[in-house]
């Protein structure tokens, strides 16, 4: 993306603009956190995942760079949506760079999930007791299954607890499958929706993707979602008989693995392909499309 | 993010759904396309670049894949946004994993740019003209200023040239400083729009941040934009006037940089701080918000 894309004649200089900010409103909720010493604080460290998940794995450093496999060697304190596969992926750390404890003496908590059947949200100090490392001045890895940590995952309330306690948030670089695919869409790049995952029943679907459609076209927004990659044929598949035949649609299928693929093309030709596209039922995939 | 992170009881298998999907619609231009011989051509690689544009340099290694510094290095033609930073870029590549080619022998074509003024789309030939290497089998680069190209940057129109005419594309593994904010807001990475730039005009703008704000609401949407670094503090300055105190707002700035820094809390909070934030004018920044 271009940060300074814009021609330079739109610009005025921010010089020359008063500052409307001024100390008002509450202030108690701030003053607290302000009296932490944050300096005697370890570090929230997002760490990136690979793609490869229920995939044959690829090579670490083929998707995330050296320095992050150099942190996350050195962390000895985790925060991960599955202790188990977070081990697997240390293992793979450490066969580059290797880890500074045992694999056996880290320390790996799994996030709280919610109780089955319950929409009842996870209470803010089981959030808060997650960064007890990090209070006590460690740094701190959260890692999700693939990809950025707190992007479409639990991580983010994990992430919102360390602002609130003053805990110092750094994302590390790494990929996200969701931007590999917009930038592999040559869709619309300058605004874009993601909509996590569609209703499952039929009908209400077929609503939805068109609903998201109007607000393409409304917006001139891109949209994007994803669906558990066993039901990515039933996804192209009504997409397909929802959207208009001049939408753009493209799917990004196993994205950084070597069978992967992009396609994007007008509904009309993906129709005219017919049954000749096949989408694996083991590897994720991202949907973007966007009104003609 | 959990591409299989939703619960299992609400699976319901691909393979008990009928495929809608029937050959239908105009297929000249989907025939024309698939009667090139695609083996013959070569792929476009969408390589990503550091975030350090207009900062101090980072070592590549600590944000690109060695994978991607190799693919870069192996390359002998190149579309991008600037000439003169991508050789800059390839010195860098070369510092770790020597080039194929000297640099001067390498062809790197620029973009094609709107003419000063004109509003007119740049004809479809140009892109097309773009891509003469990997119609002829080489494999062709494209990178922008900062991040994934192709993502709020020109090179999407090169993308979708590409596909039109076969061209496979794949997108490398790379970071982009929208995902990473959005990550390290802890906002909601569930929904999210990203909505590029604002109106310079100030009632405009002020106007347009309340207009997002209400989609938020109504849509439990985060929304992400972006501003040219010397106006970011005008920027947040509107952000926090035009907000509701309840609304939580994120600022990431240099992302990736040993100067970077992530915030999140609410507008009240952020207006009690007053002007004790001071955003550098000339570090990239992302702001991230999500009515309360």
């Amino acid at each position: 993306m271009s940060p300074q894309g814009r021609p330079e004649g739109e610009y005025r200089s921010a010089q020359h603009e008063g500052n409307p900010v001024t100390p008002q409103g509450p202030k108690s909720e701030y003053a607290i956190a302000a009296q932490q010493d944050s300096s005697a604080s370890g570090t929230l460290l997002l760490v990136p995942n690979t793609l490869d998940l229920g995939a044959a794995e690829v090579d670490l450093q083929d998707v995330l760079p050296l320095a992050v496999i150099r942190r996350a060697a050195g962390l000895r304190y985790w925060a991960a949506e599955d202790a188990r596969s977070t081990r697997a992926f240390l293992k793979r750390v450490d066969a580059i760079v290797p880890l500074g404890v045992p694999l056996q003496t880290l320390d790996i908590r799994e996030l709280p999930r919610p109780r089955k059947g319950s929409r009842e949200a996870i209470p803010a100090q089981e959030w808060h007791a997650l960064l007890a490392p990090a209070l006590q001045g460690h740094d701190l890895g959260l890692i999700s299954e693939a990809g950025l940590p707190a992007v479409a995952d639990p991580g983010a309330a994990l992430v919102a607890a360390a602002h609130a306690a003053s805990v110092p948030v750094l994302p590390l670089a790494g990929a996200s499958s969701l931007l590999l695919a917009l930038a592999a869409s040559g869709l619309n790049g300058q605004s874009f929706a993601f909509v996590g995952y569609l209703p499952q029943e039929s009908a209400a679907r077929l609503a939805r993707i068109r609903e998201l459609e109007g607000m393409s076209r409304r917006l001139a927004q891109a949209q994007l979602l994803i669906e558990t990659p066993y039901r990515n044929g039933a996804m192209l598949a009504a997409l397909l008989e929802a959207l208009a035949p001049t939408t753009r649609l493209s799917v990004s299928c196993g994205l950084t693995l070597p069978s992967g693929w992009s396609r994007s093309e007008a509904v009309a030709q993906w129709r005219a392909r017919g049954v000749g596209v096949v989408m694996p039922d083991r590897v994720p995939a991202v949907f973007v499309f966007a009104a003609g």
